[in-house]
């Protein structure tokens, strides 16, 4: 039986509009579930430039040790991306290899190019050898179905745990060009179990040389993926992928700091971000979606790690379940985050309201609106540590019930 | 309504017997809570010297900053301890100095001491100013209480949310004279929440310098308290004393690494280690007590880092709640540590049996016996990472719907 539908889920899934360059199509090859699809091929124009984020598990996945080594051999060239779900081709010794080879092959062979221009992933359980025959039958069947609209069935195609399917998209200009910047991604935990691999793709019909999406790419990906967690935990496979179509006739962009890329890389930004917080909503027994933001640190870096040390406290994530204003265990997380904080000066608020000044509770302190808020499905935390003009926001989820349930027994 | 007795807890205390130069008594004080003991005073003979180890939270407790001043102060001197349950006095800002400095001066001025060798622990709800004036007015009537076979009187004083006492014992000699090791503690969760600080004080009839104390504490603490997690949440208050009265007239003892000291570190340390296993396993909600053993690691700093990543991980404890054999899980931590490993020599062991080999499930594995062995309270799990010698053991416990329960709705 599946699991109910996220609380924090949005109301209507994003309208993404077709994009210059980019084809999809979905397949139900059976690698492990019945009557839905768990196969995504996409076809991009020739002339595709690419740029990719990385996990950084020391026992990443073959896929992802294929995509970063395709990235550098191939210099940033896209043609195929290949993407399975309901097993991850992880921890899976050289089998794990053969099968992306055998994948590569296939998909290089049907598009009629290099395969270094090929790009694959897998999500699913680990340590499972992937019965790639059954990809390599399902891609000569996905590559005439391609077509242009299909990128609703292609977020769905990806899914695991996933209670939704997640798109973003926003159109710019670069210049006076008309741009698209097309988002899907798949994540029910920062990383979850096995199942959970973070992945997220992002398409655009911009032109741009493959070392100026690296940079955007690597910049956009800070404050977005980088600054989510559901529960701490690092998939082998977290994939983040930039391709850009080339097929808009824009003015020639060779410097990432060129003026002319202003609108595109907030954009960017923007679906990165839309992507990343849709990934929280879906955290696994989530509740409620919490804002995390740390002031006064030492430095950005600093203050990262103490919001990420207040959004992974199981003590933290609990009380905010139980919507229970306990600031204590805010002060418990900046202690332990091991960067520099004035206790005497740190302060606290909670949903825009000081519940805490310099380093004790605020005079006559009245929980009322305090507790309102923790009861509300968006939980606002700010935090000053007084120290300096460090600053980071971090974005999590609750830790409930539906976690314990949908990992206790999740194989089974 | 008290919560029912941990599953794990022994079926019954160890018994503490009557150590040369320590007296003890306890109160109900009524900080918070009703009907029971709250405050715990401890006498210490002239002569008697303390080591002492401190939550590392830059946002430590009044008590603890005091602690770690008056042992250099008073050059490790100690005549009294005084500790409280149902407030942290943490996060109380200059107020919480003041409490502290009242209760010093008081016990102080009743045991007849400098104020540096009295040590006070603090253990409850953060941010709440200590009505200091119930202890100040309660140790006088304490101190005409004090008698020499009151372990088990202590160890509940000190209680939180702890659901047993903690105690644990040794007789060991140094040459041939004979010495006791008592220490009590409590702590559920490693620490969970506000009220679960981890305290724990280690006595001896020992006649020993300062600065070998110091060293002997330090050392054991590393492969006990140092090496147990239950939610990686760490205290603002955690606090570890020993104290040795002088009161055993054995050789003197002037190096650390004096061999006539050897049983005693051995049992200094397996007091230690009982100590820590009793915390772990009355860890908020466990059912299971898990044991973890990274070998093969670049050093043992780094088996250590390896072990905590897999002890800390809600996926991990998760599955083990739910009695899965989930090995892929393990590899994911032990990818996100950080720490080198070879992926394609990485071998998993549970409950003994070897489950992947060399990078991969090992073949026609059967889960049968493993399943069984998940079933059982101990649960055994080994990793090789297979590029060096480093090595460590960890302890923890699952994470259940109890955890959620507990901390979701402490306060309230």
């Amino acid at each position: 039986m599946a699991p109910p539908v996220s609380p924090l889920a949005p109301e209507t899934f994003a309208h993404l509009p077709p994009l210059d360059g980019v084809r999809l199509a979905t397949h139900a090859s059976g690698l492990r579930y019945k009557g839905r699809t768990d196969l995504l091929l996409a076809e991009m124009a020739p002339g595709t430039t690419m740029a990719g984020v990385y996990t950084r598990s020391l026992a990443s996945s073959a896929p992802v040790d294929w995509c970063r080594k395709a990235g550098v051999k191939g210099k940033g060239k896209a043609r195929a991306l290949v993407v399975n779900s309901g097993n991850a081709n992880a921890f899976t010794g050289r089998a794990g290899d053969q099968a992306v080879a055998a994948t590569v092959k296939t998909a290089a062979q049907l598009i009629g190019c290099k395969e270094t221009e090929v790009f694959v992933s897998s999500t699913g359980t680990i340590g499972v050898p992937l019965p790639f025959e059954k990809i390599t039958a399902a891609l000569p069947r996905a590559v005439v179905n391609l077509k242009a609209d299909a990128w609703l069935e292609a977020a769905k195609a990806i899914m695991t745990t996933d209670t939704y399917p997640k798109l973003a998209s926003r159109h710019v200009r670069i210049g006076d060009v008309p741009v698209t910047i097309n988002g899907i991604a798949k994540g029910s935990g920062m990383i979850a179990p096995d199942m959970a691999t973070m992945l997220a793709y992002v398409f655009t019909d911009a032109t741009l040389p493959a070392p100026v999406l690296q940079k955007l790419l690597t910049k956009g990906c800070e404050k977005s993926f980088n600054a989510i967690t559901v529960d701490s935990d690092t998939s082998t496979s977290d994939t983040l992928l930039l391709f850009a179509t080339g097929q808009a006739r824009h003015k020639r962009i060779s410097d990432v700091a060129d003026p002319a890329l202003k609108a595109f890389r907030e954009g960017l930004d923007a679906v990165l971000l839309e992507l990343a917080h849709l990934v929280v909503k879906d955290g696994e027994g989530a509740t409620k979606f919490v804002e995390i933001t740390v002031r006064g640190a030492a430095s950005a870096k600093a203050a990262k790690r103490i919001a990420f040390s207040i959004a992974n406290s199981p003590l933290m994530k609990t009380a905010i379940a139980g919507e229970d204003a306990n600031w204590g265990r805010i002060v418990m997380a900046v202690g332990k985050a091991g960067e520099k904080a004035d206790r005497d000066r740190l302060t606290i608020r909670i949903g825009g309201i000081d519940v805490a000044c310099n380093g004790a509770a605020v005079p006559n302190y009245d929980e009322t609106p305090v507790t309102h808020h923790m009861k509300g499905r968006n939980i606002e935390i700010e935090v000053d540590v007084g120290v300096g003009n460090g600053r980071f926001t971090a974005w999590t989820c609750d830790l409930t019930h539906g976690y314990i349930d949908i990992n206790g027994s999740y194989r089974t």
